[in-house]
């Protein structure tokens, strides 16, 4: 079995995949498809070099098949279809204490902090499995953590029936969140600057616009009978964003910043004051969210299969990076880990 | 009667009150004392100049008696005790119709936008009018409207007891605050510049620190084992606070901004991702806000007689803003209005 090793900046060399037994409490998964996460490609441009051991093999968006099972493990089978939340937490810290396990003051990333799944054999603890069912392809699979994602930030933003969301960003994430959004009775505008993205999200039946052609602000009160958003997601990262995201939300509004913003940012804190905003930060999911995803993507509403652009043998990683790089006509890129 | 009028930055003239008798469903008020806001403050420096009309009686923060009732006022009579919630909401308007009166997207607030209290006799709308329990003096009255802004603060910040806070900013409402949270059972720590409101937060039993002589990070894990602060209240408005604000508070944790920022803030976005927190803007109060006020101000355990550290005739108006300006040893300064 293969195994897709980084090894520092922009290198990616094709490996065996380690075959070790499987520890207690843990399993070993032949991996089916693994997707590109833009931590991922973080991760390949060298800028988090101080979280991963080289040569590590990442990947952290999977499905796959239980092979073997370690010492310890009820409940799984070899031969069941799962996907991993990967997340190893503690359990000791303030945060896990207080029930926050998922955001751990020590938080491992499985596939940043730990091996991860661009290999064809891949061993996690058994904690970390969701069961797929069999309405959902492999390639579905692999979408569920992204979906995962989604279903966390629209769960924390409390978004109602009715209610009106702006979703600023509508790459991989941020369109995953607005079909959430949309499956949970929002309304819902995406604002994004590239045109291939603008375009699927508008064949997904979203209204989508370019917030340097459109003016935003106009757009939303017309939306809203002049009251503002109920729910802005933050999920670009870019400064004119968060400049954008306290002049959108009605009184009383949401903002749940998902974006991982590397550097401070100016904030109109006023706004907040002024409409009594509140801000809501959003970190990967919990156990619930996961669950959640794999009813939705079960259900069959979602066009997922949109989302994905392409679909790479392992060997061709870096490719799948260059074309991210681009950022021309990608969305969500996922690879073949076992063939 | 007196009147103290605005007329133009750093202008303030003693003249005569108007006596014009009260209209339907208004109240006129032979006004007992009046504090010092700091937004009268930033008006007496001319910098709101654009929601004054000149001249202009100013002042919200009162206490007062009923002397005269206009048509249609029920529930109210001559020599009732009362103080009075500034705000004239629209009642149209998107936020008012979504049940943020307070908020009012057109909000008159009474004493900015239409004529204040700093006059012997003042008339207002009856639905402004809370009632002052005999157990509260004129000069504790006076202290209802700041008191009801830290109970609002405290509200929405949903501490509860046993919880840490730390309040950024030791003045009049950061004191307040301190105050309301720590009778809800929360344990306080505050942040502040000046040695005389330092020395002022430990008299009324405080842990009060100077952020630029004690590493505040430090201090709030060390008093929270590690995990950080429940609550954060952000009531200085300076840029520094506003960069220390995400990093006080623990997993999950709230920031309630009730400052206002007059230019947009370097924040730290990250936090807010990282740790999943929360930003709540919180903006005046609610009529609840009042009511709990005028409860725990009249169940006498807040040494609120400690937050007034001057009272002045009217005619001394502009000597009680001097004295704000020197910010040396002032906290609240009331003014005498009907001498």
């Amino acid at each position: 079995m293969k195994a897709a090793y980084y090894g520092g900046a922009e290198t990616i060399t094709i490996g065996e995949s380690s075959a070790a037994a499987p520890g207690a409490g843990e399993v070993r998964i032949r991996v089916s498809h693994c997707g590109i996460c833009g931590t991922d490609l973080h991760i390949f441009h060298g800028k988090m070099d101080h979280r991963v051991r080289l040569p590590q093999v990442i990947g952290h968006e999977m499905s796959g098949t239980i092979e073997a099972l370690g010492e310890g493990v009820d409940g799984w089978s070899a031969g069941d279809r799962v996907t991993v939340r990967p997340l190893d937490p503690c359990g000791e810290c303030p945060a896990c204490k207080a029930g926050h396990t998922h955001i751990c003051m020590k938080l491992k990333f499985i596939g940043i902090d730990t091996p991860g799944a661009m290999q064809g054999l891949w061993t996690v603890p058994a904690h970390t499995l969701h069961r797929l069912p069999d309405a959902l392809s492999f390639e579905q699979g692999a979408l569920i953590e992204p979906l995962a994602v989604a279903c966390h930030d629209v769960r924390l933003s409390e978004l109602a029936p009715g209610e009106f969301a702006v979703v600023q960003g509508g790459g991989p994430i941020g369109l995953l969140i607005a079909l959430v959004a949309r499956a949970a009775g929002g309304r819902v505008l995406i604002s994004e600057l590239n045109p291939f993205r603008l375009k699927l999200a508008r064949e997904l039946g979203f209204e989508a616009v370019d917030p340097r052609e459109t003016d935003l602000v106009a757009c939303v009160n017309e939306r809203t009978g002049g009251a503002g958003a109920d729910v802005v997601f933050e999920v670009s990262g870019v400064a004119a964003a968060a400049e954008m995201m306290t002049k959108l939300p009605r009184t009383r509004g949401r903002i749940v910043v998902v974006a991982i913003y590397s550097q401070p940012a100016p904030v109109h804190l006023f706004q907040f004051f002024w409409r009594e905003l509140k801000l809501i930060g959003a970190r990967v999911y919990e156990a619930q969210d996961f669950e959640k995803a794999i009813t939705l993507a079960a259900e069959g509403t979602l066009p997922l299969e949109r989302v994905v652009t392409r679909v790479l043998p392992l060997e061709e990683l870096t490719e799948g990076f260059r074309e991210m790089e681009r950022g021309g006509e990608a969305m969500k890129i996922l690879m073949r880990c076992s063939e």
